[in-house]
């Protein structure tokens, strides 16, 4: 089988050996709580690079099981005010004593290349804290990438001593599935409209919230903000009885970013909501089928990655890849050639 | 390697042999323009059974290549009145002399299980055009399942000499972004709202439409839907300047299903991107591009299966598991010892 036991000179074991001692010490300073240590970890699980696959998978066994962080996804769409409402937050929980990790995940489409989220030094503030890291990630890859990639800077954040890790992501395309398949909690950041845009915002991205938040609860918005936060509030009792919800039902309120107004509430009940899942059972359920979902992806990654190191089956691909990309063969009948054909 | 050569028992490849001829008649019906023939063939294709799996390979082989259909496929979130607006527009449609398919597709949700768009009956008038063909896509499969099946049961369509295939489904998680990868056209219908709420849309799913058709363009709505189509058609000049457009951006018009009004121009509307991107040569880039996107996901669900049908793989992947619930192992190192150790 290809893709195996390629390369067993006594060289090149000795650079994985070098390539595991590496990532070893710096688990060594992650579990130190070394702000620097996180970062460079961090740099290394994101590195596509093979000699670091090596050192980031011997970092994060070095690191496993560690840590009990509350993890807690924050998305909303674009002009929410998202980053400032994370400044706000993330301040408020640094106040109660907490230790604060903001991973801000950047889902760059495939389409645009482009940034979505621009420049992270919005949160100021936030980031002058001494107990808060916030750590922007690497635009440029696939969404199902930037998902490994998070998982395991979640990971290494909770190893480095971080009661809180906050993902925060702009809701677009998938990535509200991303995060809230990261998290414990799912918080939903949305502006105030009146209730009858209810239907506007997607159905599926609703199921998933725990809470959802509506900001800019502010001067000439602010009684709108209550009306909406009351709308949804009614409307989440009215759709949804679910287990693994205190109340049946996630709850809606208004915030302010800007003046704070809500920003300890919505705290104060997310505390309350993990509190609960943690004493029935609930965290650790949601997390063991979260574990489960990325054991299969990360399987499946494999899978690909051992076909693409194969060079019969890429002769195969080669071959038959004009032919389905002009119409005169089914991509299904030559995926069957291809897989049947080559590998081994 | 597993999976492979199982039964090369006599019998079985009689069997086989008999099943690939069931297709073969199967799509000399199809390509004959025969309804029943093309309802059972969609049948085939969307059954799980293995023996089907080998009669739909050669129905699809058979059919190779044939067929020259416009693909439109249209979306929009859920109360936007989707199944009126393809019944007016099919009537339309077929009442220029077309045959129209309609595959309704209904990304029932794994979260939930159920359907979401309800009755299909309710395109009474269209269901009893004699030029027009309704099919629903089976529910309960994963989205991925149902993107594969969808796109086989447009190729039957095409076979069977359709003008026009609409691909319809409600906007929610990821099925835009199927429905946009199967269709030459991508048709986003929207309701009437102020133009303050473009910022609701989601812009991953603005990005992919070719037309935005505000519908509700009648009664009291009127104004509204008109207002909203020109502060659409606006923020799309804005926004975008692509290649692959007549205009250097999609067209945003005002619709009403109830009345009629703006349905033909619609058509027009679409018939003019269509020949336009044909002339350019964009259609078949396009179709080129889905082709070897299917290619790349028809090949990963059979690493899968034959993942799945490893014994020694399973072995492995069943002692991990609990591991990796727990979370005392990485999902990634787990995956990395379950490929690495079986397969053969």
């Amino acid at each position: 089988m290809i893709g195996r036991g390629m390369d067993h000179s006594a060289e090149n074991l000795a650079r994985q050996g070098e390539d595991r001692e590496r990532g070893r010490e710096l688990a060594a300073g992650v579990l130190a709580g070394e702000r620097r240590s996180l970062a460079r970890a961090i740099t290394l699980v994101e590195s596509a690079r093979a000699e670091d696959r090596v050192a980031a998978s011997a970092l994060l066994d070095a690191v496993a099981g560690v840590g009990d962080s509350l993890r807690i996804g924050l998305t909303g769409p674009p002009g929410v005010g998202k980053s400032t409402f994370v400044e706000a937050f993330g301040r408020h929980i640094v106040g109660q004593g907490k230790r604060l990790a903001v991973l801000a995940v950047d889902p760059s489409s495939a389409r645009t290349g482009g940034s979505i989220l621009g420049d992270k030094t919005r949160m100021e503030l936030l980031v002058r804290e001494p107990n808060a890291f916030i750590r922007p990630s690497p635009s440029g890859a696939a969404l199902g990438g930037v998902a490994r990639r998070t998982a395991e800077s979640l990971r290494l954040c909770e190893a480095a001593g971080f009661d809180v890790v906050i993902v925060e992501t702009v809701g677009v395309g998938q990535s509200e599935t991303m995060v809230a398949d990261l998290t414990d909690i799912f918080t939903l950041l949305i502006p105030p409209a009146g209730g009858d845009e209810l239907q506007g915002v997607k159905r599926g991205v609703m199921e998933m919230a725990d809470i959802l938040l509506i900001n800019k609860a502010d001067g000439a918005l602010a009684d709108t903000a209550r009306a909406t936060a009351a709308d949804y509030a009614g409307a989440l009792h009215l759709l949804r009885r679910r287990p693994g919800d205190p109340d049946g039902a996630p709850s809606a309120a208004a915030v302010s970013a800007a003046t704070g107004a809500g920003v300890a509430e919505a705290w104060e009940r997310i505390v309350a909501i993990d509190a609960w899942r943690r004493a029935e059972g609930w965290r650790d359920r949601r997390r063991a089928d979260q574990a489960a979902r990325r054991l299969r992806i990360e399987i499946e990654a494999r899978l690909w990655e051992r076909f693409a190191s194969d060079p019969a089956a890429q002769a195969q691909l080669a071959a038959l890849d004009g032919e389905v990309r002009r119409g005169a063969l089914e991509p299904a009948a030559a995926a069957e050639l291809i897989v049947r054909g080559g590998g081994d």
